[in-house]
């Protein structure tokens, strides 16, 4: 695979070793390869694939690789590649399309396909009910083994997930999960409601789709159930759409960790244009705010003048100060994403920080006073050492802090990541360094 | 759960709600709440957990936590936890333990699970092997699917997942793999060979766990075989457990994101040294990185001197070099982490990062001009104008190349994160805004 050039034969039009690989990969290597292609190169391969495989693959590219594929299709096979997708995934792809052609693509599937489409877009973006599959098998508590198992081979095959089972009331409340394995282990005449287990998860329709998503990896669930507002099971969320949104959302924080918008395609598949384009928006924003740096500097100019020396420690100042903010700032946006803090726990973790910024403040100065004051003579090895203990205090704590005020304020706490922090506490660091010199040095 | 205050009820020894919250919380709420203690604490709550969900809980901390709580445990009830524990997941445990303590306890467990214990760590750290679950159950094409339930039924109850049915040949070769759900849809007298996908997916035991585990996300496995050097199955790689080891990866990411390594227990339990013992390193290490800039600006220290409005800029220049860099960086090290992105994919990226660079540069530059110009001189305008298009483009080149360069040197390329590209562009920046300077000053 990593010798045969797939971009090379789809441009040059070589079909003949190109539909002998399509035939002889996994599905897996076959989205790996079209997604790395140039968009309108991947309708034109994924048109030569073998029916059958057709399909898998489909259901594998992401929404914005399908319409891709779509675009470079006949309708009527575009029909049968939306009509044969589960209702969830069918959901997810109209989310990217435009309205006018869900409603035509809706129009032309069978009433029963249609009908649970609209439900799940019934349901608010980002929310639990859309990420469900409203296909299940249900059991009752009364049934025995054998007919649970019978009802699994009737109604199975349509079902997203058979491998953990939700257990129904007369209400179609969840009152406990049967897993596949336990009822294929278990004596046929054994009942539903003594092998199921009661030590159960559930999420609401309205949850965010995270939410959920976190508590299927943490719990290491299968499948989660989603119920109504009136407590009734309407879906379950299976554990590779879990993962899919889990994936989805690492990679959005990681893009604002580096102070970027999420791209919505493969970094390979973007153009110039696009990447640049996610990023203009958050490198302006900063840019604005380093023009704060500029101010500082100009109100101490007149110190600046008289000892052009300390000019040199600027990016120095500004660059320690940023790293240690962004350290506490990733730390606990981390902590955060994967559940492990909460806005309660705020004064604790300032207080921590601000030790840990102190320790780290007063390692460096420690680290940086000798070279310093043998260079630069004693008084500016004094500045320096001073300004990174308070520096590095300011930068943990203010660093730590605003992720979980943005938090509060209803922002994505990502949003405050680490070029903002560090960008922020530019301008703080400089104050401090400046105030820090006069005094020192009595200007 | 949250207005209960449990780390206040274990530290003030008030036992019996405590109990009572320990028999109604979900082993997940109980497993969260524990490792938000202080670790003494997490021991004194678990030893008031009802004997049957002890076990549950104990399997669902991570090592760290593991061990503390057997710290704070008699011998016997020691042993039986451990016994009791999955042959991978003791491993696992055993990895964080000393030589001496993994001895004694190999010594107390049963000579069944000690083989497969040893077995285990005989594989190298981080590898699949070490990873892999060898208790599974295979099955045989010409089984009927009756037949094949049957051995499920006699065999399921020690392995880790059934959900995903390696079928192997004579030479214990994998030839297929059967879903519980396809062999419990089939009619009973199906042959196992006829339901089976040849579609499969499989790694060898010294393949890196990262890669194991990303290949079970992709392809959206529930089990993963594992085979040796002769291709024989050894054992299968379930998701719950190729999860756990991409939380921890992208949780490391995440660290070096930031600057920092990774914190070996959450964020909540580590002490302020803790913390600043893992950013210390870095932090000196980047600091030691920043004196190149002193360096620079010391060569620069007469231009500064003749013309001190030169240094109000050096961190809107510094700070927009790094932010720039960082964006390029993060983009291509995330791209790396899910498989996007490959070495011979450099010469191609490298292209796009430097005209993505040049266009952030000329729309940088064109925002700046005009206020630059009018505060501080055309000259001056001018000057920021040439800089910013030239530090962009070759800030996202230098961020986007150097992980890839990383990767090809063997070194993880999240290390090469955007604390060290900023770090390394500020010196090379403050060359550049210089060097303008002076021709466009003609100083």
């Amino acid at each position: 695979m990593s010798d045969l050039r797939i971009d090379e034969l789809v441009r040059d039009g070589d079909t003949a070793p190109l539909v002998a690989w399509l035939r002889d990969s996994t599905v897996l290597e076959i989205v790996d390869e079209l997604t790395r292609l140039d968009p309108e190169d991947t309708a034109v391969a994924f048109r030569l694939l073998p029916r059958d495989r057709a399909l898998d693959v489909f259901e594998a590219l992401e929404p914005v690789d399908q319409q891709q594929v779509l675009d470079g299709l006949r309708a009527d096979r575009v029909r049968s590649l939306i009509e044969a997708l589960d209702p969830d995934d069918r959901a997810r792809l109209f989310d990217e399309m435009p309205a006018k052609v869900v409603n035509r693509l809706l129009a032309q599937l069978s009433p029963d396909e249609r009908a649970l489409t609209t439900v799940l877009l019934g349901y608010p973006e980002q929310s639990a009910g859309r990420l469900m599959s409203p296909e299940f098998v249900s059991l009752r508590a009364s049934m025995t083994a054998a007919e649970a198992i019978d009802k699994i081979r009737h109604e199975g095959l349509d079902a997203e997930t058979v491998y953990a089972l939700p257990v129904l009331d007369d209400h179609r409340h969840l009152i406990g999960i049967l897993g596949l394995r336990a009822l294929v282990l278990a004596p046929p005449s054994a009942r539903v409601g003594e092998l199921m287990t009661t030590d159960i998860h559930q999420v609401t329709t309205d949850v965010d789709q995270e939410v959920a998503a976190r508590l299927v990896r943490e719990a290491g669930l299968i499948a989660l159930p989603v119920v109504d507002s009136e407590a009734r099971l309407v879906g379950v969320i299976t554990v590779d759409d879990a993962l899919r949104v889990l994936e989805d959302e690492e990679t959005e924080d990681f893009a604002l960790a580096g102070g970027a918008s999420p791209l919505r395609t493969t970094y390979l598949a973007a153009s110039a244009l696009g990447v640049a384009r996610v990023r203009a928006l958050w490198l302006l924003l900063l840019i604005v705010a380093a023009a704060l740096t500029v101010n500082v500097l100009q109100i101490f100019e007149s110190t600046l003048d008289e000892v052009v020396t300390l000019a040199l420690f600027i990016p120095l100042v500004t660059g320690t100060g940023g790293n240690s903010g962004a350290q506490a700032s990733t730390a606990v946006i981390r902590a955060m994403a994967i559940g492990e803090v909460r806005l309660g726990d705020l004064p604790r973790i300032v207080w921590r920080e601000a030790r840990v910024g102190l320790l780290l403040g007063l390692m460096l100065s420690a680290a940086a006073a000798v070279p310093v004051s043998l260079l630069y003579g004693g008084d500016i090895g004094l500045v320096i050492m001073f300004t990174l203990i308070l520096v590095c205090t300011w930068a943990t704590t203010a660093g730590s802090a605003l992720p979980l005020f943005a938090r509060r304020a209803g922002v994505d706490p990502a949003v405050v990541s680490a070029p903002l922090i560090t960008t922020l506490v530019d301008a703080s660091g400089l104050v401090i360094y400046f105030v820090v010199a006069k005094l020192v040095l009595s200007l």
